[in-house]
């Protein structure tokens, strides 16, 4: 088991606790806990692979994603009051980054354009929880109070930057780490885009 | 025309009619009425064949399903109070088992594990309402108060356990009776799922 | 530069600043709003390319489409002021034909069934506003007021009514202006289509 998969895992497991959380917030059932927490998780890379024709979307190729998430799903349900304590968003900064990169890979190996690899990023790491507000019955939170989204699109541009002078693997670690930090300072000093 | 033809065309017009109840209720105008009840009954299997990749999508192969969506919907709108004193519901609960088996059959016929199969299926029986109360503003029920879903996945499992003991139509045919067998005793004794 | 490609950019510029305005109604931020933007003028082509399998899909592969919808996105946020006093409603007729043409022509290029195509044509033109109104959850206005949707099929059925026996370009052209002309004449005299 590679560190990288450990990683990927982790940042599944991390978008399926916030999932699972937001769904049990609007008092849904165990299902459409375990449903939303999914669609969280996986929604990204779904929209991903079917926008670029990458069928069977990734998680029907691999099934240790949705053993993972629906694990998770479950002892989310029954460990909330536990569960609340954990520092979750700073958990999720990594996960974020890390699927964004994992989109820009995708976007690489289909041979797109540089531009287009940055959004299908952006779409990886933010579109599970585009799927989940809008299945919630909620204007996007990406639209309205974070920068999670500008975080991704800096980010991605780094990559793009850095890869032909440096390692790509450093480039990418170099991209996830600016993301996060981005994502960070963002909360800390309640950093906003500006709204008209 | 075969009688399973015949039952799928049954199914299909169950989802149309609760499709164009739903949109007559929030008082769309009639193109809005018939738009929601098409994609309520066709939703759930072009979700299935996007992410499988099979395209263009099966409704686009075989137009008797558009044909009879349309008259349904355009006929839902003109009978509207008659239509009414019929037990829609328990007309619904056939459409969904069958939906249902056919989504898992698509993803046998795909290759694809058992348990990507039966959340194949689940999409296709369930995902049609869940575009259609995206499309009116609502939560989805699936996700608040039924246990449609469950039903599904039970249904689903049963199938698989089956297929290789006894003849697989014969196994179908039990799945689809015990999806429709749940739901009813869901109704009539008022089940649900716990909510946290 | 062809004719026909200045008439497809100027459609969307038009979408573009339909969905810009709409989510700057809704206070988004900067990134929200170009979001929405991008998301209300490539929609309805990326389900229609999604839907009948040609991916990546069409904006993927020719970048002219997403620079122009950024830039004149970022231009209707700084210059929303001004923009306000142009009739957009009228602009936004003829990319609502044009798109329903292009969209046309799409499901004729795969060999699709004409009625197909029509609903192929419907949505490349209207279902980037439905996506955007999802998005900023309301009922999509399209289901609600307005005739944009049957306009597009009336269109879509002229086009297949002409194209055997005119040059179809013509048949196209006149299609557009049918199009264009039922929208124009339905804001003037407020026609709606019954609701029930």
């Amino acid at each position: 088991m590679s560190v990288s998969f450990v990683i990927e895992l982790l940042g599944t497991v991390a978008f399926t606790i916030s999932g699972a959380f937001s769904a049990m917030q609007k008092r849904l059932d165990a299902f459409g806990v375990i449903v939303i927490a999914f669609i969280t998780a996986i929604g990204g890379g779904t929209i991903r692979d079917v926008l670029i024709g990458y069928t069977p979307v990734s998680w029907m190729r691999d099934l240790n994603g949705p053993i993972v998430i629906t694990i998770t799903a479950v002892s989310a349900i029954f460990f909330k009051k536990y569960l609340k304590n954990f520092k979750i968003t700073l958990f999720l900064f990594d996960a974020l980054g890390l699927f964004t990169l994992i989109g820009i890979q995708k976007g690489v190996d289909a041979e797109l354009n540089n531009g287009v690899c940055i959004i299908l990023g952006t779409i990886t790491g933010c579109f599970g929880g585009v799927l989940r507000d809008i299945l919630l019955n909620n204007i996007p939170l990406i639209f309205r109070k974070e920068i999670y989204a500008t975080a991704c699109i800096i980010g991605g541009g780094i990559y793009f930057g850095l890869r032909h002078l440096i390692d790509p693997n450093w480039a990418k670690v170099i991209a996830i780490a600016f993301i996060c930090g981005i994502r960070i300072l963002a909360v800390k000093y309640d950093l906003k885009l500006p709204v008209w």
